[in-house]
C-alpha cells in the first residue's frame, strides 16, 4: 500500500476540532482516505464499541476512549459523548469520533453535529460506507438492481426504547420500497415481517441476515419473510447484523460464488505517544 | 498521507479479474482504501464520464477507457461494456470499473457482477460513499435523524428511457419514508413533486438539490416542496444533482456553517507505464 497515497493533500485536522468520522461495516480496506488520516493524526478517539481492533489500531498517536450505547440510560449518554467531544475541542485537541457504518446513517451523528455547532466547535462529517450498502454487497447481494430494485428504504428497525417502532407506516414502506435493509432489527424482524406479510409482501420473498459484514467473521443467512424470525433466533442477539429483505437476495446465488471479499489485513506496529 | 497506510496489507488484484470500484461522490479523499490500492495497481481503467481526473489520476499505470452512458442505446452500451470487462479479463488485465459514488446504488454493478459471474470471470465490489450520503453531509444535511428520520427512501428519479418513472408507487414512498433521496431526478423533480404533494407532503416542506457534491464546485439549493421545478430549472441539466426531500434539510442551516468540507488534493505526477 505504500506507493498508493503519496500524490495526496489532505486538508489538515486542526487541533481544536471534531471529525465525525465513519469506520465503514468492518474490513478497514473500506476506510475513506480522510477517515485513514484522521486517525493516524488524532490525538484522541471516541469510538463505539462495534469498531474493531484493527482500525482502532491505526490511530497510532490517539488516546482511545470507548464510548458505549449499551449500558442502559442512552440519552444520557449521547448527551455526555456531546459533552466529551466539546471538552476535548476546547482542551484543543484533534478529536475523531468514531463510528460503524456511515456517522449520519442510524449513527446519531447529526446530533452530535448540532451540538458541536451550538457549542461553537468546528467539525468535519467524514462519510462511511454504510452496512446496508457495502455489507450486502459482500454478501452478493446488490440494494439496487434494474428492473427488480428502483426504490430502498433504509429503516431503522427499533425505536428509541429498543422496542418495535410500532409508529412507522410499515403497510407505506412494504408498497412503496421494492428493498428494506433494516438496521438493528434483529429483535424486532418478527413484528416487521408480520407488519409486511399483512401489507401483502409474498411469505416466500427472500430475506438476508448479513452478520460481521465484511470482516473474516462474516455469516450470511437467506431465508424467506415467513421464516425471518426463526432465522433472527439463531442469530447471536448481539452481533452487528444488517437484515435485507427484497427479490434482490435471490441474486446472492449468482454473484456470491466469484466474488473475492478478503479484506485488508492492519498489521500491529508500536504504538508513536500518546496525547 | 505517506505515513498513514504502510501497516496495511491489502488483498491482492490478481491479473485477469475485475473490480467493480465505487468512486465516491466526488472528493478523493472520499475513496475506500480498497478503491484506491485497486486504481494504483489496475492495467485497464473503464470509467464512467462522471469520474473527476483527480481520481483517475491516482491510475498512475493504467489505460483509461471512458465508457459514457450519454450517447443513446443505453442497454447495448451495457452490453458493450460488460463484453468489454470479460475480453479484457480473459486478455490477463486486472480490470477497474470505476463508478461514482456506490457501485451498486443506482450504478447498475449488479449487471455487471451478474454478466461476469455467467462469463466464469472473478470479482470484487468495492463499495463507495453514495452521493445520497456523502453528498449530503457534505451540505450538511443528515439523512437520518433521530425523532426526524427514522426511514429513508433511495429512488431512481427516471426510468429506463429517462422519464418520469410513473410506475413507482410514489404515494407509498411519500407515506413510508421521513426522507427521500432521488437519484438522476433533475429532470423530472416537477412530477415527482407533484405526486407527494397529492399524498399529503407539505408544500413548505424543504428540499435541498446538492450539485457536485464534495468538489469545490458544490452547490446546494434549498428550496420547497412547492417550488422545487423552479429551482430545479436554475441547475445545469447534465450537472451531477442528488436530491433530497425531509423536514432534515432544514438542519443544514444549523450544521453546514460549522462544518469543515475541503476536499483531498490530488498532485499531478508522471504516469508510469501503459498497459
Amino acid at each position: 500500500m505504500a506507493g498508493v497515497m503519496p500524490r495526496l493533500a489532505a486538508p489538515p485536522f486542526e487541533p481544536g476540532t471534531v471529525w465525525l468520522v465513519g469506520a465503514g461495516p468492518g474490513d478497514p480496506g473500506l476506510l475513506t482516505l480522510h477517515a485513514a488520516h484522521a486517525l493516524a493524526e488524532a490525538d484522541v478517539v471516541l469510538h463505539d464499541a462495534l469498531v474493531s481492533p484493527d482500525i482502532l489500531g491505526m490511530a497510532v498517536r490517539a488516546r482511545l476512549e470507548p464510548v458505549g450505547k449499551r449500558a442502559g440510560g442512552q440519552r444520557t449518554l449521547q448527551l455526555r459523548i456531546n459533552e466529551r467531544l466539546i471538552r476535548l475541542a476546547r482542551e484543543g485537541r484533534r478529536v475523531v469520533r468514531l463510528k460503524g457504518g456511515d456517522p449520519l446513517v442510524f449513527g446519531r451523528g447529526g446530533e452530535e453535529a448540532l451540538a458541536l455547532a451550538a457549542a461553537g466547535v468546528r467539525f468535519r462529517i467524514v462519510p462511511g460506507v454504510s452496512a446496508g450498502v457495502g455489507g450486502t454487497a459482500a454478501a452478493g447481494i446488490p440494494v439496487t438492481h434494474r428492473g427488480l430494485a428502483r426504490s430502498v428504504a433504509f429503516v431503522t428497525g427499533h425505536d428509541a426504547g429498543g422496542g418495535f417502532p410500532a409508529d412507522l407506516d410499515w403497510q407505506a414502506l412494504a408498497q412503496g420500497a421494492d428493498v428494506l435493509v433494516l438496521y438493528m432489527g434483529l429483535r424486532t424482524i418478527g413484528a416487521i415481517a408480520a407488519r409486511l406479510l399483512a401489507a401483502g409482501r409474498p411469505a416466500t420473498e427472500p430475506v438476508a441476515f448479513v452478520t460481521n459484514a465484511t470482516t473474516p467473521r462474516q455469516r450470511v443467512a437467506v431465508t424467506t419473510l415467513a421464516d425471518a424470525e426463526t432465522t433472527a433466533a439463531t442469530i447471536a442477539p448481539h452481533a452487528p447484523t444488517v437484515i435485507m429483505v427484497g427479490p434482490v437476495v435471490a441474486l446472492r446465488e449468482l454473484i456470491g460464488p466469484w466474488q473475492d471479499t478478503a479484506p485488508m489485513v492492519v498489521t500491529p506496529a508500536p504504538r508513536r505517544a500518546t496525547a
